[in-house]
């Protein structure tokens, strides 16, 4: 692991030299690896702890001049209770997962001893960039060694010396085992960005991980492909035939339990026939939980005319950002539509394709928002806070993805994996088959257990037997 | 289908909502489509070569001045025998395939009453820019519509009269059928492309069919994702204990069966101790076929030892880019290496990383290079010229990606999609999980007759009892 001044170019080439060796090591020497990081920083926790604090203080000092939030010092403590072991448990949760390269994902007897495979692979050479958190440096080793792939990581300049710390701890650990300590780069200084962003030739994804400002510079930026989204802004649809209790229990989960998170409802739209009925509970609910709502026109007066006084002198009305907006905080805009179809016109246009839900009893109400929504999550009768990889049990979380190719959601290990192609033959070659000549069998040979029906089961049978 | 003056960003945008339409139509609808505008294309064939006569009559014209080589005029022509009906055909084809959008691709017990689902569906709105031959159009609209996607295509400009006369009759032939004609925007004028390049909020994917200038072109340009390859300098390793018959089989088909594929072999590696031995049986049956070899100064010293002195005339030195240089013809690099190691070393730093091969009796060596080759397709003793989505089964193909995500490789109507998340639940929220709450149950629901073990099936069982 580089805390050198190594050029951009020099640290972009070490990390693919290094991917290369990465990816053709056993699971048992990739594991080996992790808990060999995961014991350095158990010993070391002390000198991480002392960088750690020195963090805090620049960083006390600069919330004191008004120049970072105090949120952001909050995050950077590693020093929390119970936050370093978190730290040190994840790696060996990662470790546990099971191995996502090497598998045989498809296969196929395209003729007589000669058989296609699609073999899990891992990608190469991830540059990831992230903020403030230092324990997601672990975490990021992790996720990458574990998945074979080489990682630059460029850390937030205000936990520089905790990322000092843990790199210089976890690359010494490396030594002692089959990982090259190239495969992690840690670059420090901010300016060296741009250059990496332009090394497409040495770096095959780009994972910004951090608020709307970084992802979008990121992505305008490079031609890398990049993993991410920009923006959460998720609705939650309220159709009119649905209980106000469960409604109001959805929506307040979705709104309060987390509203910085990028999985929370920004949203609420209403069927214009729940204005008077189911609304007024819900609206009286999140009130009651300090939310602000921001309601348009029909929405509000319906709402004046059954909150009451006091509860309707909260209601604002929507301002003309609003239903563009990711708040990230106690504050949900309500906007009323006269059917599905309307809902789903308005969540197409307006949300960030993140997550999306509708409450309702009807099946073929639901059926066509799940169908017709563009989004990379959409639920029916849950909250859109489901939207995490742990919930979905990946098991772990490398982001949320709102791309349209490759991994979309929440994503795991698995989107950190690609494929190969792999024939095995016999001599055979291309100009043999087609017009005059031999005709391919492209018989699909089904997976260990998973043969569907007789025919399955036999080609198996003779695949096992080596007679095909 | 749009020939009109709309600007770059009314050509997305009706596309873009086009595609929502599209995404939700049934199979029925879809195929329905495909043929309404095979029938429309059947009826409408001699406006189509009347068209087309334009464009060959100025393509000609261009030839003999010098400005376009002879082999593009040949590409334009519609009228060549069975050329017209192969287009026609290649529709119904496409309509014969899977429909690979709404497969249930994965399903997980959350919790009771609270399943997650990942089901396939379009990606959105393609981007398709491609040269010459017109005939790509009816394809490209047939792939796109079959996997409810919408396209913008951009065809090359020697063939714009051809490609307005067909995309006239499918707009026309989509008039009748459940498919908006927006679904399909063809533009005709150059300058567009830059400006649609930019449009990322409405165009998902960008898929150029062309030259190496092309492609390059686009990747530089833009940051929408781009499937394809730019290069396809492949490479053959001929290892020493591999028999002589078999390896000029292999190696003639790899290089001469069509010398301007993408994936024909540009470079051939030899083992050193393969040099006097298999190498010289290679080299003259490659000669006789009118490949130019260009030999390093080991294989090239040897050869000239073992071949007849004619032959041995024939043989070049490499320069200084050979090794670098998609060739598309018949020229072959030689290069002598030490062993496999040395062989992977230079595959993984000169291959484009579309497609290599082995050839040797040694399972140990073979699995060696087909681990660490860091290729889209690694072959064991085959051609490179395998390398195509109708060999490997897919019934069509999209193009051949060297992307490290998403789709690598041939690319089967299963590249134009991805997937949407979805859960259907009964009002449990997130909060209710976790840290002194409810535990999630995950349990993989497995596919009708895919149950793997005892557990499997009675879930299975169990969820189709409609008990979870």
């Amino acid at each position: 692991m580089s805390l050198t001044n190594a050029t951009p170019l020099e640290v972009a080439q070490a990390a693919r030299v290094g991917s290369r060796q990465l990816a053709v090591l056993s699971t048992e020497e990739r594991n080996a690896a992790l808990v060999a990081i995961h014991d350095a920083l158990a010993q070391g926790k002390d000198d991480v702890l002392a960088a750690n604090a020195k963090d805090l203080e620049s960083a006390n000092k600069a919330a004191e001049g008004g120049a970072l939030s105090t949120s952001l010092v909050k995050r950077l403590d590693l020093g929390k209770p119970g936050k370093y072991d978190d730290m040190l448990q994840g790696i060996l949760d990662v470790k546990e997962l099971e191995d996502p390269i090497n598998k045989t994902t498809a296969k196929t007897l395209l003729d007589d001893d000669l058989i296609l495979s699609r073999i899990t692979c891992p990608i190469g050479v991830l540059l990831i960039i992230f903020e403030a958190r230092p324990e997601v440096i672990a975490n990021i080793s992790a996720l990458a060694i574990k998945s074979g792939n080489a990682a630059i990581l460029k850390g937030g300049r205000e936990s520089s010396n905790s990322f000092a710390a843990i790199a210089t701890i976890i690359s010494k650990a490396l030594t002692s085992t089959s990982v090259p300590s190239d495969c992690l780069q840690l670059v420090q200084t901010h300016h060296v960005i741009a250059d990496l962003l332009k090394l497409d030739t040495y770096i095959d994804l780009c994972i910004p991980r951090g608020g709307n400002k970084l992802v979008r510079f990121v992505k305008d930026t490079t031609t890398i492909p990049v993993l991410g989204h920009a923006d959460g802004i998720c609705s939650t649809y309220l159709c009119a035939d649905y209980p106000a209790d469960k409604a109001s229990k959805i929506i307040l989960d979705a709104k309060t339990s987390y509203p910085a998170g990028c999985n929370s409802t920004e949203q609420l739209l209403v069927d214009e026939s729940a204005l008077s009925t189911t609304l007024p509970a819900v609206a009286q609910a999140l009130l009651q939980k300090g939310v602000s709502l921001r309601c348009d026109p029909n929405s509000l007066s319906a709402l004046q005319a059954t909150l009451d006084p006091h509860s309707a002198t909260l209601l604002q009305p929507t301002g003309a950002e609003d239903f563009d907006t990711e708040f990230l905080d106690y504050i949900l805009a309500i906007k009323t539509v006269p059917n599905v179809s309307a809902a789903i016109e308005h969540i197409n246009t307006h949300s960030s394709h993140h997550t999306d839900a509708i409450l309702t009893l009807s099946s073929s109400i639901a059926q066509q928002f799940l169908s017709a929504i563009d989004s990379s999550s959409v639920y029916w009768n849950t909250s859109t806070r489901m939207a995490d990889g742990q919930r979905y049990g990946f098991g772990t979380e490398v982001g949320i993805s709102t791309n349209k190719i490759h991994s979309r959601g929440p994503v795991g290990l698995e989107g950190l994996t690609i494929y190969k192609w792999v024939i095995i033959g016999d001599a055979q070659v291309s100009a043999e088959y087609g017009a005059g000549g031999k005709a391919w069998k492209h018989k699909v040979i089904p997976d260990e257990g998973v043969a569907k029906n007789d025919e399955e089961r036999e080609l198996l049978r003779q695949y096992r037997a080596g007679k095909i």
